[in-house]
């Protein structure tokens, strides 16, 4: 018999998880590793560590320790503002009029906003004990950034973070709350570092990119001392971080006796997925249980549905390593008119190599699809959803109204990576109709792939 | 031996409250009646009727029943955001290094960012039963605007929100928010009511106010068939469904054997205050405990500390009830630079007669103390907190350095009402030095008194 189902299932402190997962030890064909750009050698961990702080070059690196125990420092930190509930969408199902049953892992309880926190404690932890100054970042919606300085400002560290110009000048309050955490905020690109200077001399009046606040932030760590960069995405070490969020929610379900059948998740650099889907493509890689796997990302920046495999740069000054990844090319940008985050160019080599393989599907969707979803969940769940995790919620009704065809009471699990509060001019075009869908052409996308770096 | 205290205490869903709990029951001197403004005669539920709910005018009367039933329907609402969590402030506690234990009752973690929804869900549901179509509010900050277009979404009925002109200049996203839940929300003083029209004539230019915003939504409530007005602040009726913070927060501290010592809340009209000490209350007015409560006002609009203990207009326009409280003048208006809500001019009514029993204390703080306390908090314990909240956090800091002098180990229990995230504007001031502390003289406050009505 099972038991009544809550409204949110929250885990206890003590049920919380001690270690993370490191999903690579279960993939028999691991992820492509980083190559040296000048070499197209693998970086080996003494380049690295030059850019990233020594435990998280290990961490990065290591393909094979399946968990890493959480330091109690970070476990301490983690329940000011974890467990995270997962909520059942009583009120969506009925909305829908679905016979599914819909979940979702709300990871918008904690003043970033977002999932972003569960890594960059850790980052700002490993840094703290190696005995830094400060890290440099970049953000471009403003999550991860605001993350950093929270976490900074919790182990006294000192935080330097280039925010996408457009950003900086559009979103004021996010600025706001990273100065409130003590950290200092520059608009991207920038007279400050040579790579901002000669960005903004060869593309005057340009609004940025994350890819060129990669560059700035990578050298500002590489030249001053006691610094080391740190990233909100894309990386090993961060999906390795995020798998709280998925294990977390198999630890729910599991108490609770549900089988999930469908996992949704929204993607851009892949942190909230690569965490979110862990501990059940866990299971599907050692043939344990299968689960349906669902990547969303937007249409106007469709890295898995059309983007290319292959080694590319991670930034747009092509200073950082290259990594083997579903990419549109290291100097696409999205359509301005796009809201919110999910606008990074390639994906985590780990998605990029499982998607490759056949083990999770990928769907893009227009903006104005999402928001639509927004809005509807809002309106019956009470959270105001992030944009980026409104890619996820469009494609969770998607699922629920063709259950609801085939009369299928399927469990579909979705992350709900964080809260709106700082998206409201997207929300307000999307009232006023102003939104609009624009979608990168196949003969734009073709100029951006041509400019691939070559590697054999 | 007591249990480990976790960071976070959740209680069960089943271990919700199910009733809420009415204060006045157990008051031996009664809050005083609102009266007719023309007759001065006590205010019957006929006359009431016009304005509010019938079963909200039953509860606003009513000084006898101890417990209300909280409909299903509601306590299901209430599941989707609570239980709040009660959060022992271990990090606060270590930064200050005070021997006091310091716990805090977060209200922030739902889309309105503050616990104002917990009775905007109760008269929108009210409403809904009565078969209205719909209902009219103010809104100032925006907190109390954004809940009530919350719970009228999700009951499908329509939401006119009167919000104060500066704010709805200076605060559009609040403003989205609103929209995103359907409702409809007009700059007050406007032009589409006669009180607005005869305010707009007599202050050309005038920024609006709360009281100027009460008139206009009650004009169009009386005038609008199917049609009724909420408020979320100072009415018993209020107060009766906020009890649902204050009685969650004693089942979790009786839950792990903590006896609270001081109590603390801001107060502008009273509703978390009023809320949150109310079990507490309860347990000192019959003699079973005792408790230190303090309420914290904003120096700018001082009530308690400063006001006078009378007969007083709810609104500017002069169309409300008369209600005792302790007030500045119905025509007073806390200084522009003021950042936040606890701008009312008057106090509830079961406040005011509690703390002239002497039942409870009151104090003023400054805005850059409270902002500086707001920065303190937050670096620690992570939450943005709200500018009305900072009140109780600057003097729970206060209380807690005591603490550290004395060397008493004393429980403190303040109410985090709610997260900042709007309110970024303020926290940009307070970072660049532009806060100022204006308090008004006593020659101004004189002023105002002088304007009080003249009842027997």
């Amino acid at each position: 018999m099972s038991k009544e189902i809550p409204y949110k299932i929250y885990l206890e402190e003590s049920e919380m998880p001690k270690a993370w997962y490191n999903l690579r030890a279960d993939m028999k064909k691991k992820p492509a590793p980083l190559l040296n750009p000048g070499t197209h050698q693998p970086m080996t961990a003494e380049e690295l560590s030059v850019v990233f702080c020594d435990e998280l070059v290990k961490q990065e690196l290591d393909n094979d320790t399946r968990f890493y125990e959480i330091p109690e420092e970070i476990r301490n930190f983690y329940k000011m503002y974890r467990p995270a509930p997962l909520v059942r969408a009583y009120c969506l199902e009925k909305k829908l009029g679905t016979p599914a049953h819909i979940y979702y892992k709300f990871e918008g309880n904690n003043t970033s906003g977002s999932h972003k926190l569960n890594s960059a404690i850790a980052q700002a932890y490993y840094a703290k004990k190696q005995g830094l100054k400060g890290v440099t970042t970049e953000t471009g919606a403003g999550q991860w950034g605001t993350a950093l300085s929270m976490a900074c400002s919790y182990f006294d560290l000192d935080c330097k973070v280039f925010m996408v110009k457009v950003s900086y000048e559009q979103k004021p309050f996010r600025r706001e709350v990273m100065r409130t955490y003590g950290a200092s905020v520059t608009p991207s690109p920038s007279e400050t570092t040579e790579v901002g200077k000669k960005i903004l001399a060869e593309h005057p009046g340009t609004t940025g990119s994350l890819g060129c606040a990669i560059s700035e932030a990578v050298e500002v760590a590489v030249g001053t001392p006691g610094y080391r960069y740190v990233l909100g995405s894309v990386l090993n070490q961060v999906l390795l971080h995020q798998s709280v969020i998925g294990l977390e929610t198999k630890a729910a379900l599991d108490k609770y006796g549900i089988k999930a059948d469908v996992v949704i998740g929204c993607a851009g650099g892949g942190s909230n997925l690569g965490g979110l889907i862990a501990p059940f493509m866990g299971e599907k890689l050692r043939g344990e249980a299968d689960y349906q796997i669902i990547a969303v990302e937007p249409a106007s920046c469709p890295s898995l549905t059309r983007g290319v495999y292959a080694y590319d740069f991670c930034d747009t000054g092509m200073v950082c390593p290259l990594s083997k990844m579903y990419t549109l090319g290291s100097d696409f940008i999205p359509a301005p008119n796009h809201a919110g985050g999910l606008r990074y160019h390639g994906m985590s080599t780990i998605l990029s190599e499982l998607y490759d393989q056949g083990l999770m599907e990928a769907r893009s969707v227009k903006q104005t699809d999402v928001f639509e979803a927004a809005e509807q969940f809002a309106r019956v769940e009470g959270i105001l959803p992030a944009p980026e995790s409104s890619h996820a919620i469009r494609v969770a009704i998607d699922e629920a109204l063709k259950c609801k065809e085939t009369g299928e009471a399927k469990n579909i699990v979705f992350g709900l990576t964080g809260t709106g509060y700082f998206d409201m001019v997207a929300y307000e075009k999307f009232h006023d109709g102003k939104m609009d869908d624009y979608i990168p052409t196949d003969e734009e996308l073709a100029k951006f792939r041509a400019r691939l770096p070559k590697v054999d």
